[in-house]
């Protein structure tokens, strides 16, 4: 047996979301039943670095699994793209260490949120922006993003849904914000991120940029430790999780 | 009664084509639906200037229809696009003579076609370009892009499942490549373009990019009138309606 490592993208816009679950196709359930022809109909069970959301898309998320088969590593990557739906792709192969875990070996993620920010809605951006018609203050986002950086409780910005009972410290590196033509895009680089974080994150930061919020009131919001005071939830389809780090 | 013209925008990957057909949804039937919410029931009746094939898409589809409303001009494209669904956009709307026709008006049309020119496919580009992973020699195709250009007989570029019983002599004005990036990206513009005309064209071309034929081999094919004699018809998800001119 050896352990294979390997960077996927996806377009979430036709799954449920990247977990296997009872009704609904997702992005692991594909990737076991290509593995599964790959392996003469035995079951490969494959862990990812983390769950995405359904519409939720993906440029550089990582999963392993374990593997019999001697197919040189050259090879998997044009075997498993041959048997994926085009809507997922391998975008690397690697073996592993043996003890290598995509999931607790993770140092760090960085999800982009992009927002078209523009009157009218773009048929062709529709599943992969959040779109925005208000004006939006960049400036004061950008200002809101340094309350963020540093460790923190995110627990304000945890959806109740979560099943986390531990910590909800984590240190976000990075939080910044972009305006690019009619789109404004949002990085943040962090140890880890609870459930629908980076969305509530960016719903919260909108509400600064349309100065329903001030920059300033994050420091509050981090306080109150309450999914509350926070704001909404932006929907799933501008995020992506960008990269993850080991 | 008086005449609406309208341009539209629309994704075309869900959609069986423009025009409405037995099996399945379609922009017409799409337009029509909205357009019939909008009067009470009352079927207003939509003509395009043309119709468009299956997952082909339009940046600037032209429509028009008759209606006895009093609605000001000024609110008709947030009245449907309300009602639209979001991958079908109302762009512009102006109230037209009586006697404005946007199909026999027409004067010519500009079309586009995407092609990605990569080692990999894009899961996120998948419905919105061609996926080509052979060198291709844009100099060669601008080569042949010279041949095109001009009033020529272009059965050799049309589909057999024509249904246009005359002349299929049309004027192309312009037609070019470029590359952008991974994109190579082809532009037409003509007086008019038959069934599947833009696709072969594009199909016919990349085979001149990859050195199959040569440039000058377009005006042995022209010559043939013989849809045998030019080559493969590209897929639709390329192909974008760019523009109607009247």
């Amino acid at each position: 047996m050896k352990r294979i490592r390997m960077v996927i993208r996806y377009d979430g816009t036709n799954y449920s979301g990247y977990q296997v679950q009872p009704n609904g196709n997702t992005i692991q359930a594909e990737l076991e039943k290509a593995l599964r022809k790959m392996h003469k109909g035995q079951l490969i069970k494959v862990t990812a670095s983390g769950r995405t959301d359904a519409r939720v898309h993906a440029i550089g998320q990582v999963i392993h699994f374990d593997t019999p088969l001697q197919i040189p590593i050259g090879n998997w990557k044009r075997a498993l793209n041959s048997l994926l739906p085009e809507d997922i792709q391998v975008s690397s192969v690697d073996q592993a260490a043996d003890d290598f875990h995509a999931r607790y070996d993770t140092s760090g993620k960085e999800y982009r949120y992009y927002v078209r920010n523009h009157q009218e809605p773009d048929p062709f951006r529709r599943n992969y922006t959040y779109h925005v018609k208000a004006a939006i203050d960049i400036d004061a986002i950008k200002a809101a993003c340094r309350y963020l950086e540093g460790e923190h409780d995110f627990t304000s910005f945890c959806s109740p849904k979560t099943d986390i009972k531990g910590s909800k410290v984590r240190t976000i590196y990075q939080a910044d914000v972009s305006k690019r033509g009619d789109e404004v895009i949002f990085i943040f680089r962090g140890s880890g991120f609870l459930y629908n974080m980076v969305r509530i994150l960016v719903g919260t930061l909108l509400e600064v940029g349309r100065k329903e919020r001030r920059p300033e009131d994050i420091q509050r919001i981090i306080a109150a430790k309450d999914r509350i005071a926070a704001g909404k939830t932006a929907p799933p389809q501008g995020l992506f999780l960008w990269k993850v780090f080991y």
